[in-house]
């Protein structure tokens, strides 16, 4: 069994997300908080030139330029690039602080309460999550979609971790609920991991559910890109409730709703997040999987 | 009596403010909806280049543009005063098409519901406000601080006028309800205004409340500006509400709550706006003040 060495706490890897930040900050005044016997805790703030203007990012979000292909491309220029390069050097697998376990701490306008967002499906990164969903029932485990690429995401840089994405929090405002209840969850995952170092296994149960993205959907848009149509109000702030064929899911600016035409219900995750109309994706589509841990 | 022969409707006077953005959208595909048999109707997006990176400004904030030491000098360079300037000479009083009222279009990431913010206490913008919140009950009147200064707000270019401040909702994104409930009011406002131009009086309470601006009220923050302390959780959310002497204002990151020492009960608004970090806003206090309409 690996032995975890070093947790790396890092806020900011989207610089407007102030709950990271400030915990991050809090951390770096009174950084005993974060001492366990058995590993070492360090926290780094992902993306400072971003927070320092106050925006999600400089020329690029830094939580997709995690894949190889941009760690080892020694040809790109982007200050998110290259920030992407530093923070490898230095909590990567090789780097001068390697990290054997990752926290990435973000925010969402979507209603996603308390998200766990393992890093990947790594029975150790299932068995924390279950002891998270067993200590906090209202914790929820979400899955991007899986893929065989490279993932961009900065907690694929190592095996072991998550992202907590807490939500719903405008960008650029703290909400002193959400940053209690993170740092509710950075203590519980600190704990334990401070047991498992010690071969000390808590008593969860032995499945877990997973909410595991299926499907991306955008905002209904015209030929030019531009949205003709909202979340329906009926499906705003519904993250991981249940959505049935034929219920709707937008509404058009002239007040036309437009349905799921799925054949299954889904539980829909990131519901207008503000940070996703650029992406194109205007919900998640999730299916509820079983994992026994 | 003054006939109003113009109405603009501008939004995006911040370039994030979704909401205002897309009702005009919606109002330029279909004009027929904002006319009315006795005045012209035009829409106006504010600051274009903001909206287009998806920011609140480019360079300095268009709705604190608006004094006449902005408006006529001719030596300023950044885009928000100069597009200030662009937008006087279109609807200012001596513009190409000088409106007679203005309705400029907002949100906010406080739980501000659906708030007017009259031009001035002109007795035609009170009479409108408590016209506006005989038809909806929800409907509240702020009024900022008064100075014996040039207001530096856009609806200050008019005599006649609101701004519809709405929330809470994050910046960029937009929420279905908030926009029918935008669209609700402008319809009101034409309406009122079209029966006002024809000399009909709608009946209304002869009375109205206001929410009238006392004090400005920042974060607790250190030497170097750092922000030291939240919204508190029993204050968050609680817009219009009464605080009372000795109830909770702020909470620190370490858990110290950080209590309202007034003497008397106030209503804050604005609470926890995130355009209002860097203004050094936190909320703003307000008294209720009952007017003769």
């Amino acid at each position: 069994m690996k032995q975890i060495k070093r947790v790396v706490i890092v806020g900011g890897t989207h610089g407007n997300e102030l709950t990271g930040i400030f915990l991050v900050k809090k951390f770096e005044r009174s950084p005993e908080l974060i001492v366990r016997s058995n590993f070492e805790s360090l926290t780094l703030l992902g993306n400072p030139k971003a927070y320092a203007i106050g925006r999600r990012y400089v020329e690029t979000d830094l939580n997709r330029c995690f894949q190889r292909q941009i760690l080892e491309n020694r040809n790109l220029s982007s200050y998110e690039a290259i920030r992407a390069q530093e923070i490898y050097k230095i909590i990567g697998c090789k780097g001068s602080h390697p990290a054997d376990l990752i926290i990435d701490l973000h925010s969402t306008t979507a209603n996603m309460g308390l998200t766990i967002i393992p890093a990947s499906k790594h029975p150790f990164n299932l068995q924390l999550a279950a002891y998270l969903t067993s200590t906090n029932p209202d914790v929820k485990v979400y899955r991007w979609q899986e893929t065989n690429q490279d993932s961009p995401f900065l907690r694929s840089i190592c095996e072991f971790g998550c992202a907590i994405e807490v939500g719903p929090i405008a960008p650029g405002v703290l909400d002193a609920t959400l940053f209690q209840q993170t740092e509710a969850l950075i203590h519980a995952i600190l704990d334990y991991v401070e047991a498992y170092n010690k071969k000390i296994k808590p008593e969860v149960k032995d499945s877990l559910t997973i909410y595991q993205t299926i499907q991306v959907v955008d905002y209904p848009r015209n030929e030019s890109g531009e949205i003709q149509a909202m979340i329906h109000p009926r499906l705003q702030f519904r993250d991981y409730q249940e959505l049935h064929p034929g219920e709707p899911m937008f509404l058009t600016f002239d007040g036309q709703g437009i349905l799921y035409e799925g054949e299954s219900i889904v539980y829909p995750a990131f519901i207008n997040e503000a940070a996703y109309y650029e992406k194109g994706i205007a919900m998640c589509l999730t299916q509820e999987q079983r994992e026994i841990v």
